[in-house]
């Protein structure tokens, strides 16, 4: 045991994800030898994620306003939402820059083990945007986007169940198949026989 | 990026050591769903270790007070200082349970091409506490234990050439050989060398 302030850091730094009691050692000792100026910027930065960071009113996403960045955009394309499960996942798509259109937060996956239900998620948030759309702007698809795994393919069916009798809207699920860069005699029987159901026709 | 307060949080934890940007963005979306009093806690412990903890007037190791709390502690023996290179060091000997004796932090080691030499690390406040000791108090033992590295070993011979000609002083090096537990054919030549030199008759 550390001397008090010393293991009340490590004690803290180490409920994190991703940090064990090692890890929050190692930062604790890097933070007691850096300037104290350093220790009240990250202090800062903690303080504003706790104040300032809300919910988008429209899709979910974490936002520091009411709107986030990607809602408040008319550039970006209002016929298409994309459904994820989490604010990370608005991440990892942006990053592809491939889409160009809104996203709907859903706040995690069915996972009736653990309590979460159809109410537990946005997903009545999710059909009233898709009913209260002004003319010309109607949305055109959704494109599920939940996680390749057990609960995010029941979420997958489950909105498909509800979003199919909405007239003029096509419900896509994103393409399972061998990731890129990989090497097809590593990959697992279920990615690879997915690969070979959704194949593509090239000639 | 994320929209301003938490892209600045992640950069923040991405400063610190062992966190890359992945790691940093796991922490971030952690404290996003925590409670605000949770975000309170790591806050309050960060303030405390930027302005209670000092170094001890007398080892150099980290503390909550002027004296730490080893030197402090009347029935840790005296005669004996365990020369570290840091306060994790410390710790490290702390947990074997091994050892009663006193600490001195140097706060480094001798490494020239990064600039520091004796004078940056503690040894003129060693060499201070082993001339002033009271009577009967006298140290009869320095383990030097620092890194088994090129500084580490640099800093040992060092600190052999300052301390052989105290009188009723014995300077000790903590033994090089095989990690317990280890594997023989695994051992590194460097290793598996001082393990044989070092060799110690059974019988």
């Amino acid at each position: 045991m550390y001397e008090g302030p010393i293991q009340d850091l490590i004690d803290e730094l180490a409920k994190q994800p991703g940090l064990g009691p090692k890890g929050a050692q190692r930062i604790a000792f890097h933070l007691l030898a850096v300037e104290s100026k350093d220790i009240d910027r990250l202090i800062a930065a903690l303080a504003r994620v706790r104040d300032d960071v809300t919910y988008c009113a429209e899709c979910g996403n974490v936002s520091a306003n009411a709107l986030c960045r990607i809602c408040s955009d008319a550039r970006r394309d209002a016929t298409k939402i994309c459904v994820v499960e989490e604010p990370k996942d608005v991440h990892a798509i942006e990053r592809t820059k491939e889409f160009n259109g809104r996203y709907h937060v859903l706040g995690g996956a069915l996972d009736p083990l653990s309590g979460i239900g159809p109410d537990q998620l946005r997903i009545r948030e999710l059909l009233k945007r898709l009913a209260t759309q002004e003319d010309g702007n109607d949305v055109t698809e959704v494109i599920v986007a939940t996680d390749p795994n057990t609960e995010g393919e029941a979420t997958a069916t489950y909105l498909l169940r509800m979003l199919k009798d909405f007239p003029g809207l096509s419900v896509t699920r994103l393409a399972s198949g061998l990731p890129m860069g990989g090497d097809l005699e590593f990959a697992d029987e279920l990615t690879l026989g997915r690969a070979l159901s959704g194949r593509r026709i090239l000639a």
